[in-house]
């Protein structure tokens, strides 16, 4: 079992137990030097039980990282709800004097290792985190935005309700009349995908309805949806959980002749206004990525200036569905916008 | 003279010369160790002169700085023009697998010479930038947003044609009925503001018009605006080279009971959206920040990487204006929306 992490233990504790020099034990919890595979990961699984803390030298600045397990890069910093995150984070980080640093995904531990920072972001943590094994195994201070699918008991996260979110969504569809509602799921590992997955299955098999599932790439949603408007029973609604899945539906349901609403209710995660000015505007759910962020961020901080932090394990943030056109089927007054 | 910094100059030359130990050499240039500020910018200096250049890991990490001369912190990430110059210059960052740090404005050069980035991003760099002095110091690559204010050969910059820029909100608010046009300017000494107040001094001088001309704090341009308000010969319209500008004048000409458009023209440079449904709507003129800072970003990580940059010397990018009601007095065939 590893040790909490203690100032008491040095390096060359580690050396002594492993069995080797204080140089290769800093060699190999620096990513750095010569050596086999299996002496740096013998070294670093001692440093672990032995709660070795390196010391670290204070740069005032810190870190954020989607860690998710999506395949090699992709522009997140593009994606609405990244991008305001990363904004929310940086004005903070500014606010108590702090620079912070975003890296691109796809990002080896060397990289983590050089940089230094006091304290880390981590955005949608998936199974077997590498990054995040390695920057606790070095003492630095995580606090999660999205919980962390393997969360222990220290772990400090902000995360929306996202079953009540999923299930405030579908309830809505089904309000409007839909009967047939889709989901479009995702082959991450990340909480939030899994979340919204399990919600939907519960939701359908609760009401003995028929699940509709495809699973997309986040890049390009339009397959999925295309194999969804294809099947032999359709639905005739689809909600979908990354911001580019409203326009990917838009876009299917003019190539198969569908009116929106009429025919197909669409509602999407997004924190884009492109939705209020699509054709027709598109239903949103707003995870608040800048109040979540502005939260986890100012947990980091407390963290990192060895305060404690105004709360421990897990923040619960809210949400906002702000029902527009794509999902109005129905009078006005058969709608809840929870 | 200092000369062109060169990898063939080694620290011990530089210690030779300066009459002091290597080690007081590798302490002075990272602000780092006890000694005297004289030693220290000795040490510097012969560095400089010999054009030595140290050896920098490559951490794969860009920073941006915004190093403008305003008193103490700012909070400019959350100013429009900011932001989106943070967002796309991170977004360019991860296409190219690099990560992109922005410190705090404030930050003291211990700060800088820790963070060890590959090439860095400057905006509105001021007069006599300790900054830039000590980027250009260490061989760290360094592109401009906004031109030095020194500009030497050597310096490569993204900027707008403020001049061109500013003569045209001038113009537009002069053809739709201005004759007594004012201008907030600013303290800092800057290109972009410095340009606004003289390009604004030689437009009124051509025209034999009054200069009417406040200098404001960015954060708070409200007293300035009452000010111009106040003045026994007030302006009929007012051109606020900061994003905050066109708020401050709406809210200020509701309390002196004054109608805008018909008593008073407002325009200003913002990139928010939000002047868009502020009552009137405000003319802006935008500068483009998010394909300015590509250009930059682009080029920085051509020098980083040791390539020829496509250009040498200013790049100039272009601006709108986006002509709202706030300006509109006159038939719309006035107008240009150059």
């Amino acid at each position: 079992m590893p040790r909490k992490p203690s100032p008491d233990v040095t390096m060359a504790d580690v050396a002594r137990v492993a069995g080797v020099s204080i140089a290769t034990v800093s060699n190999a919890l620096n990513s750095a030097g010569r050596m086999s595979q299996s002496t740096r990961d013998k070294v670093r699984r001692v440093a672990r039980e032995l709660g070795y803390l390196p010391a670290r030298a204070h740069t005032r600045t810190l870190g954020l990282a989607v860690t998710t397990d999506h395949p090699a890069s992709w522009g997140f910093a593009e994606i609405p709800y990244f991008s305001q995150a990363i904004q929310s984070a940086t004005a903070v980080a500014h606010e108590h004097g702090y620079g912070l640093v975003v890296q691109p995904t796809a990002v080896g531990l060397e990289r983590w290792a050089v940089l230094a920072v006091d304290g880390m972001l981590l955005i949608d943590s998936p199974k077997g985190d590498r990054v995040r094994a390695d920057l606790l195994m070095r003492g630095v201070p995580v606090v999660h935005i999205g919980r962390p699918v393997s969360a222990e008991p220290d772990d400090i996260w902000v995360d929306n309700d996202v079953e009540g979110a999923v299930r405030g969504v579908l309830d809505h569809l089904s309000q409007a009349g839909a009967q047939r509602v889709a989901l479009l799921g995702g082959d991450t590992t990340d909480y939030y995908i899994q979340a919204c997955m399990t919600t939907y299955r519960q939701w359908c098999a609760e009401r003995g309805e028929p699940v509709l599932l495809e699973l997309m790439r986040r890049k390009n949603p339009a397959p999925a949806v295309a194999r969804l408007l294809s099947r032999d029973d359709p639905p005739d609604a689809i909600f979908g959980p990354y911001d580019r899945c409203g326009h990917a539906v838009l876009s299917a349901a003019r190539g198969h002749g569908l009116r929106i609403p009429e025919d197909l209710l669409v509602a999407c995660a997004s924190e884009s206004s492109a939705y209020e000015t699509t054709t027709p505007p598109v239903t949103t759910l707003s995870l608040d990525p800048v109040g979540a962020t502005r939260i986890a961020t100012e947990l980091l901080i407390q963290l990192v200036e060895g305060g404690t932090p105004a709360v421990s394990g897990g923040v619960v943030h809210h949400t906002r569905l702000l029902a527009r056109k794509s999902t109005l089927r129905v009078a006005a007054d058969h709608l809840s916008t929870a």
